[in-house]
C-alpha cells in the first residue's frame, strides 16, 4: 500500500488527484493538506466524494507528512515547495511537485518569468521533467518530480516530433493554446465567475505567460538548438480541456503521409498518446476525463506550414493524471495503472 | 433632459440600468455610484460601455447625489438605502430602490426574513410596489418606488389572474422557479465560479428564499385572503433568465380555454406581458435583453391543477427594466420609452 | 467472460453503456447494434473509444444476436423490443430494455400514453422494472428487465421513502424535474441544437411526459394504494443530470429529523443512494459520471409540506449504469462492480 | 420608408436582420422569405418576435420581391444569388448579399474554394465588397453589395492597418480564428447538436476554409502585394462571438506604441471599430449584440512578432449588422442608424 499525501488537495487539480487515488486499492491518502479548509471534512468541500473520503482537511505541514508518507503531491502555488524543500525531505520521502518551481533547467529565467526569488534552486538539476513520455527512464529512479505544465504537456507532445526530426523551422513555431476554466484555479476572483467566463472568450498574458519557457526548454531538447516560440493561451467556457493548434515552417519538402508516419512512429508504443487518423478532428471532448493527449496534423502546402493539433483534460494528463503516471513509474507499477478511464461523452 | 444617479452601479443590475439609460437621448447619468471602485473608469469595470461612457466612478453618497440628480436608483445590498433614506432626500429627489427595503409592507415579516433590523419603517408605507401590471397610477405619483425582485415579478405576473379570479385554492400554490446566474451577483464567491455553475443544477434557499414573502403578499392583494406559498428556487448555468413553474388547484371546474381567456383579458392592453398561444413554449431564450415577460398556462385535468409557467429576463423585467419602465411612469412618459428591444436570439 | 450485444449502441444511452462495459475485463462486447452506422467503425462514431474499440457496428438484428449473447441490451425506440420479442430469444438470452416497452404492467396505460399498440403484451408481466433498490431479488432470476427510465429513478427514490411511511397525502405529490440535454437523444433535430438550448430553459411535456405513468405506477406500490402525480421536467443548458424538486403536503406532524431518519433507514445499505447531511446540496454536478443519486429533505413547516430532493447523472443511474448494475445482479456479481466510479468534479 | 425583402429569413442572420429591422420606423419588412417554412409564421420561427411581426413566410420568389422591394437581402447558401441574379433585378432594386457569392474578384478562386461553377460570374466586377470600413464611398452607389464573411470581417479588420503601413511581412500572417456556433448556422445536424459542441472545442476545415481566399483578397489589396495567410477556425461553445488572434512578424523595428498609434490613426472616424487600450483585452462578450469590433494589439519583441487580436458578434458586425449598416449607406442615411446598441453583459 502506497501512503500518499497531498498538499494543495483542494484545488481542482488536487482534488482531481484525489479522485483518481480513492479509487485505486494500492494507494491510501493519509493527508488532505489544505491551508484554506483546515479541520473540515473533506467530503464537504468536495461533495462528490461524501461517502467515499471520511477525512478531514489539515494544514500544509510537509515535514510532518515526509514521516509517514512513501509520496507527497504538492498542488501548490509557485514558490510553496521551493520555499521548503530540503535534504531531510527529499531523503525520507517521493516528491511529485504540480508546481513550476523545479520545471525550469535555468534559474534565471525560473525567476524573471515568475517574478520570485527561487529559494531551493540547488534542488533543480536533480528533479526530473516528468513528461514519461521524454523522460520515462529518468522518473523511475528520481526523488523529485516536476510535474509539467499543462498547457506545456499538451504542447510539447504535439510539435515535438516534427521538431525533433528536423522538419521544422526551430524559429517559426506558433503555439495558439485554448483552455477550459478550471485551468484558472478554484481561487474567487470576478474574472472567473460564471457569467464573466459563459458566453465569451478571450486571450490572456499575451507574449507573457509563464507556460511559455518551460514550452521553449523542452522543444530546445528536441530541436538540438534554442527555440523560442510564440505562445497564447485563451480562455474558454468550458470545464476541462486544452486545445493545441500549433503551427510551423517546414524545412524540406515533405508529405502530409510523411509528416504522419513521423507521429506514428514517435507514439506507437505510447498508451496516452493517440494520433488520430486523417479525417479525425482532434476535439477536448473525446478526451475528456482521461489521460490520453489526441494528436493530429496537417499540411497546408499553400503556405509551407504544417498545423499540429492536440487536445488534452488539462486536470488529468495536464496535472492529476500525469502525476499518478509518474507515481506509477516511480514506484514500479505498470504505468497505466489507474488511468484507463475512457473519455466520457457527452 | 432627466439626470439620474445610480447608486450601486457595478453590479449586474447597476450595469444594465446604465446600458439601459445610455442608449436614452433624454436621460443623462450623472453619477455612477460605486463603492469598490471608486476612481476608477466605468468603463474599465464593464468595458461593453468602451468609448459610450467616460464617466468615473464616485463614491456612494445619496445626500450630495439627491441635489442633483432627478431620480436616484440605488441598486444596493439590502438594508443600504434604509440606513439612509430621510425625508430630505425624497423631497428633493425621486427614488427607485432595487434592493428589498420598501417591498414589504409589515415590517416585522421584513425583519423575520431579511435579518436585519429596519432603519427607516416610516416610509416604507409611502413606498409603492413597483409592478407597473399591478400598480401603475400609484407608480405615477409616488416619490419612492420599492422596485420589484426578479422572482416576485415573473411568479406574481404568472399566477396572480387566475388567483384573483378566484380559480385556484389560495394554499395550494407552489412556485418552482429557475433562474440565471447574474441573479447571484458579481461578488467574488466560489460558490458562483464558472467552474461550480457551468454544467451543474442546484436548488437553494429550499423554504427560505427571502423572496417568499414578498410573492405571497403580492398574491394576497389579488387573492383577497392571506397566501402561503411553497417557493424553491434554482441555479441554472446560463447568465440570464427566470423560468417560472407554478402548480395551483382548481377551485372550479373550467376549462383551458376558459383559463387562457382570463390571462389575455388580463394582460390584453399590457406591452410586456405577451400570453403566449396555446403551442408556444415559454423559454427564457425567448425574452432575454428585453423587458417581456411570457406566459402561458396548461390545464391538468388528471390532478386538477394548472401549470402556469412564466419566462423573463431577470436583469431587465426583473430589475433595471422594470426600474426604467417606473422611471417613465414617474416623469410621464411613455411607458415603453427605451425599452422596446426586441428578444436576442440566439 | 460475459458476451453482451447492445441494440441501439449509438445513442447517447448505447455509448454510455459500450463506455462502461469496455472498461472491464469480464465482460465482451460482441456485437454494437446501430441501423444508423452499419459497417462503420464504433470508434468513429464514437471518437472517445479511439484504439479501444476496434470494432465496426452491426445491423439491429437480435436473432443472430440471442445465439451469440448472454446478455443483449436493448437502447432503442419505444416499439422496437415490443415488436420482436419472442419465446425463442428469451429462451436463449438475458435482456435488458433500457426503452419502456415493459415497464407499465397495465398494457392499455402503455399504449394511451406512448401513443402505439403494444406487439407483445404477454411478456410484460414477467418483465421485472429493473430498479435494484425496489426489486433485487426479482432481478437476480428474471429473464426480462424493463430498465427504469432516468426520471422515474431518480423521482422515485427521491419520493418513495416519504410515501411508503404513509407520511405523504398521494394526491399532493408534484414532481418538478430537470434534465440535461443528453436526454433528449442523438438525433438530429434543430430543437436540441447548441444555439437552441445554450442560454436557454424551458418546461417540455407539460402534463402529458410519458414517464408519468411509471412514476405513478412505482409510487402506487410504495405507498399501497393509486397515486397520482404531477410532473414536469424541463430543458437545461447542461450535457447530463436529473435534479427532482419533489413537493408533498405531510398527512401527520413529523419533525424534519424524523424525515432524514426515514431516508437513512430506508437507504442505509444502498451503496448507491447518498442521503446527504443537512446542510448539503444535492447538486447534479456532484454526482455525474456516477452512478450515485443524491437526495435530501427539507420540512417547510409554514406549508406542512416536505421538499424532496434528488440529484444523478442521467446516463448512468438513469440509463447505462443501472442496466450494468441490473447485469451485475442478473449474473450474481457484486452489484458494484465496474460501477464504483467517483463522480467527475468539475 | 424603406421597403425590404429578405430572402433566407429564417437562418440564424436572417432571424437577427429582421430583429434589427423591426426595430427600426424608418424601414418596412415586406417578404420574409424562407424555403423551409413557407406559409407559418414568422414569429412561429422566431418566437422572440411574437406580437412584433405577424407575418407569414414566403417562398424565395426574388422576381416578384424585386419588383416591391427597395432593398432584398439574401441570406442564402452560396450560389443562390448567383444563380438568379439578372438586370432586371439589379434595375429594380438594391441587393445586398449575405453569401459568399460576389465576394471575391477572380471567379476561378471562387470556383475552386466554394467547389460549385458560379453562374453570374458577370455582375462580380459590379458588386462592391460591404466593407464600410475599407469602401465607404463605393458602397453608397452601388447596385449589389456582397456583404463580408464573418471571419473575413473581424480577420482583416484587426490585421489590415499594419499591413497596409507596411510593418508586416505578408507572408508571416497567421490567423487562428474563434467562433461561437450560431457561425454554423441552424440546420439540423448532429455536429451541432447541444451535447456535441457543449464542454468541446475543435479546428475545422484546417487549410480549407473557404473564408480564407477572401481575407487574402482584401489584405492583398492592402498590402499592395500577394497575401497568403494561414487561417483556421475554431468552434467554441457560445452563441455567438469571433475572436481573432493573429501573429505576424515585424518588418521594421517598430515600438509598441507606433504600432498602436497605427491603429489610432486608422480608426480615429469609426464609430464601430475600438481601438482598446493598453490594458484592455479584447473578449467577445464585451461587444456581443452590438455592431462593434474591439481590436487591441501587442507586441512581442522576444519573437519580433506582432499579436492582433479583435472581437466581434459574428451575427451582427459579422452579417446582419453590417449588411445594415451598408443599407444605411445605400440610402443616405446615417451610417449608425439603429446600430447604435451597446453591447449586452452579461
Amino acid at each position: 500500500m502506497i501512503k500518499a499525501g497531498i498538499i494543495g488537495s483542494t484545488g481542482y487539480a488536487g482534488g482531481e488527484l484525489a479522485r483518481l487515488l480513492l479509487q485505486r486499492d494500492d494507494v491510501e491518502i493519509i493527508w488532505y493538506g489544505s491551508k484554506s479548509y483546515v479541520g473540515q471534512k473533506y467530503a464537504s468541500i468536495y461533495q462528490n466524494m461524501f461517502q467515499i473520503s471520511e477525512d478531514t482537511c489539515l494544514d500544509d505541514n510537509i515535514e510532518a507528512l515526509a514521516d509517514k508518507a512513501d509520496v507527497i503531491f504538492t498542488a501548490t502555488p509557485q514558490g510553496f515547495l521551493a520555499s521548503l524543500l530540503n535534504d531531510d525531505i527529499l531523503s525520507r520521502t517521493k516528491v511529485i511537485d504540480l508546481s513550476a518551481d523545479y520545471r525550469i533547467k535555468d534559474v534565471a529565467v525560473y525567476e524573471e518569468w515568475y517574478k520570485m526569488v527561487h529559494k531551493t534552486p540547488q534542488y533543480i538539476k536533480e528533479a526530473v521533467y516528468g513528461l514519461p513520455e521524454l523522460n520515462r527512464e529518468a522518473i523511475k529512479t528520481a526523488r523529485l518530480i516536476a510535474n509539467p505544465g499543462c498547457y506545456p504537456t499538451c504542447s510539447i507532445l504535439s510539435v515535438n516530433p516534427l521538431l525533433k526530426e528536423g522538419l521544422l523551422e526551430p524559429d517559426s513555431i506558433i503555439i495558439d493554446a485554448k483552455s477550459g476554466t478550471s485551468g484558472a484555479g478554484r481561487g474567487a476572483k470576478v474574472d472567473n465567475l460564471f457569467c464573466e467566463v459563459n458566453e465569451n472568450m478571450k486571450a490572456y498574458g499575451v507574449g507573457g505567460h509563464r507556460h511559455t519557457p518551460e514550452i521553449e526548454e523542452q522543444l530546445s531538447y528536441g530541436a538540438g538548438m534554442p527555440v523560442t516560440i510564440s505562445f497564447t493561451p485563451h480562455l474558454v467556457p468550458m470545464n476541462r480541456g486544452i486545445l493545441v493548434t500549433a503551427y510551423g515552417t517546414l524545412k524540406k519538402d515533405v508529405s502530409e503521409a510523411q509528416i504522419r508516419e513521423v507521429y506514428k512512429k514517435y507514439y506507437e508504443n505510447e498508451f496516452f498518446v493517440r494520433v488520430l487518423e486523417e479525417d479525425m478532428t482532434t476535439q477536448t471532448k473525446w478526451v475528456e476525463g482521461s489521460n490520453f493527449v489526441d494528436v493530429n496534423v496537417k499540411l497546408d502546402k499553400r503556405t509551407n506550414r504544417v498545423v499540429m493539433m492536440g487536445a488534452m483534460d488539462n486536470l488529468v494528463k495536464g496535472a492529476a493524471g500525469q502525476a499518478v503516471q509518474n507515481m506509477n513509474l516511480l514506484f514500479g507499477l505498470p504505468e497505466q495503472k489507474g488511468l484507463k478511464m475512457i473519455p466520457m461523452f457527452p
